[in-house]
């Protein structure tokens, strides 16, 4: 019997190897395409430069959305179009004030931002002593009397062993959403918070903090990593000196805001959905260029690679602009509830959600059969830098349709520099490299196209 | 005669588990001390800042010589010791000006800097019409009669699409190497050469450039890649306008330079040898940060590693700091002759000399046997991001040591931004990432810990 057999292989080789190779000229012309055509970086640098940080219900986010549906438009996209979603509202208001003021230092002018949807302080802001701590177990091991009246600062750092930054970023990233609270509970006044960065620099990081409405709300900011150290090291020759610091952030009626879809209708399955996307709102005191302006243009780049290509998708291929991802989420999940509302079948959806650095590869949350199927197609990927597909999570804005049974996958990159400018001043369009974003958008595009050709059983 | 095998197989696990588990553990620490420690990055600091661009044959080279010495003496390295090399003497002389004068655009200064080794202009500059051209043949297409008397402008931008930096690069670099002998055989008066960058930017990349001997010689300077742009826009409406540009580089008598090399004794085999390297000299109008202070603290790491660790080798291992990689190659053949001479036997070399960037392999120049030894490694190199062993190219430095028959290895890292930097006056300390940077110590040092317990057949 062995010969059969043999002859079977045979005879089903050449259509595999011409498959395989037709899979690999198409992937070699998406790659082609966007590393030598300018589109997406020229958005990139519009939503950066010329709309800037876009606040969840700020006039930039409004903005965004018309922008984002026009350049779809334009595209000659089969259709775009908006979903509401009502989202928070909150304004950072003036440039944010703080000093060390010591009588044995002297007095410093030190970097700080407001944290997300903090309250902001009194006019004259808040001027206090600190107390230091490095982990929950430290505060709470000070206690009510040595915390009440006090501004306490939080100083840990993010932990350079991690290879994965976004491991350190996990580990330290409590101060910032609850410090607050925690810091109230004992009689607190304020929180300071050391900016999570690996970076020495004077950049400073915000991000969403909360609130616990059984706790007093006090208002806390993000201090550079050069002035935590500082304030640090004074307190070591001074433990009675004062930081004063002062914010104006306030709370608007929460406001209409939208997500923006672009798609290309599928010839064969027009009801049955692939997704690429990323969230058009960011933090507002940068450019919220790596987070997440390139996840929207490379989402933006997938379509215009298929159209600029003549790629025709059996599937409908949806970019969709996620809004309120830095705040609430409130545009991942209207998306989702859409999706089951309508019952719309989607085979996957892909999210960029981690900056435009060299794509190293796709985090796949489904079942391991489905992730296996899609690492069968790392040999075709690999020869541009696509070696790690395998099992784990994938994006804040797209999780939310993991129980519609399709597969959420995120776009791995190089993680290195991304929190050197994550939700911060420096987060800028100049931060971004053309070649290593375009690789990603280049990489989500050559997924889609096989998603879209072989599916997903 | 099942029974027994399956006995064998499971008497020997546990040894194999033991093993892999030791070496798992061996390497975690290695990367855990590489990512926590900031000796290597304060050495970078100090060889860019404090020292500067280290011109082959210049003050900064011989204090570069003289601190890398001192810095791997202070190590309680074994010993450290130099090797004596004639290099070319080569000097930029005052900051080079060029402008660009039409009768019908205006006059604009724009940014150049010397070729390395190119001969000086006249003290008026070199003031003449400009011809354009992309490849050879489009120069002598246009023979003597378009050419004579002209400066030929070589503007062949390196291409997006390769998805190797390197490639590009290759592709483009004929220009700086060759342009001003092909273009002074036509009678060409000068060379403008567009900057070897990906990107559009204001910085000048220069370079080593050659003469023929039966050629005139002229001299040329490469202009940065925006000024490119403007100059090739400005021909397209004035072709009569002239480049007006100023050097005053000139060559001193060759000078004495030297290798700079520290060692750990092996323990089993003191007289085999594991060389890591990078090269000391650089070029003189940035830092030098990325090509190539990267690739020598990265090497006196690897001995730092091994010291502070306690890992005690087999081998010998040297930390090795070429001279002259960018002009003759004077170190890596001095270094390479020596070996041979004295009949030295060497496992391996590994040099880092592609940019303080993310690392993903390594290439391994060696009959495929070795490499297919080098290559059962991957799996305890992969949870840090090594994951592209295979054979190919090593370094510039080591790859004279091929004839030894022994395994010259190169550093792979993601090449993405290496050419923005490269040669420029934009090479600088403050473009290295520390977490990027040192991922590659660790990796020399994991690979220098492998080859040492197991050799290499």
């Amino acid at each position: 019997m062995k010969k059969p057999i043999f002859l079977l292989i045979l005879s089903f080789a050449p259509v595999i190897i011409l498959a395989q190779s037709s899979d690999s000229a198409v992937i070699k012309s998406i790659f082609n395409e966007a590393l030598t055509d300018n589109t997406a970086y020229k958005n990139l640098e519009y939503l950066c430069t010329e709309i800037g940080g876009r606040l969840c219900g700020s006039p930039q986010a409004a903005a965004a959305v018309a922008w984002s549906g026009e350049v779809m438009k334009k595209m000659n996209t089969d259709s775009v179009y908006l979903q509401k979603v009502m989202v928070h509202h909150w304004y950072r208001g003036e440039k944010e004030t703080a000093e060390i003021v010591s009588s044995v230092n002297g007095s410093k002018d030190v970097r700080v931002c407001a944290l997300g949807e903090s309250i902001g302080t009194p006019e004259s802001g808040i001027r206090a002593g600190v107390v230091e701590v490095k982990s929950l177990d430290e505060l709470k091991s000070l206690g009510e009397k040595q915390v009440k009246g006090k501004i306490v600062f939080f100083n840990r750092a993010m932990n350079p062993a991690f290879v994965n930054t976004g491991n350190a970023y996990g580990d330290a990233a409590w101060q910032r959403t609850t410090g607050a609270v925690e810091a109230a509970k004992l009689g607190a006044v304020g929180a300071v918070i050391r900016s999570l960065t690996l970076a020495e620099d004077t950049s400073t990081h915000t991000g969403i903090m909360h609130y616990d409405s059984a706790v007093t709300k006090i208002p806390a900011v993000a201090v550079s990593t050069l002035d935590a150290n500082t304030l640090s090291d004074w307190l070591k020759t001074d433990p009675e000196l004062k930081f004063h610091f002062r914010t104006s952030c306030k709370f608007f009626p929460e406001t209409e805001s939208y997500n923006v879809t672009g798609e290309i209708r599928g010839s064969d399955f027009p009801d049955e959905v692939i997704v690429v996307g990323g969230h058009l709102d960011s933090w507002d005191n940068g450019e919220g260029a790596h987070d997440d302006g390139v996840g929207c243009v490379q989402s933006i780049e997938v379509l215009r690679l298929f159209l600029k290509l003549n790629i025709k998708p059996r599937h409908t291929i949806r970019a969709v602009m996620f809004m309120d991802e830095e705040s609430a989420q409130r545009g991942g999940k209207a998306y989702a509830a859409l999706v089951k509302e309508k019952n719309e079948k989607h085979i996957a959806a892909i999210e960029s959600d981690a900056g435009g650095f060299t794509p190293k590869g796709f985090s796949v949350d489904a079942p391991a059969d489905t992730v296996a199927q899609i690492q069968k197609w790392k040999d075709l990927l690999l020869p541009y830098g696509i070696y790690n597909i395998d099992k784990g999570g994938s994006g804040v804005d797209i999780h939310y349709l993991k129980n519609s049974g399709i597969a959420c996958i995120g776009l791995l990159v190089d993680t290195h520099r991304y929190f050197n400018y994550h939700h911060s001043d420096i987060d800028l369009f100049t931060a971004v490299n053309k070649h290593e974003m375009q690789l990603g958008s280049a990489a989500m595009a050559s997924l889609v196209y096989l998603l879209d050709k072989y599916g997903l059983k």
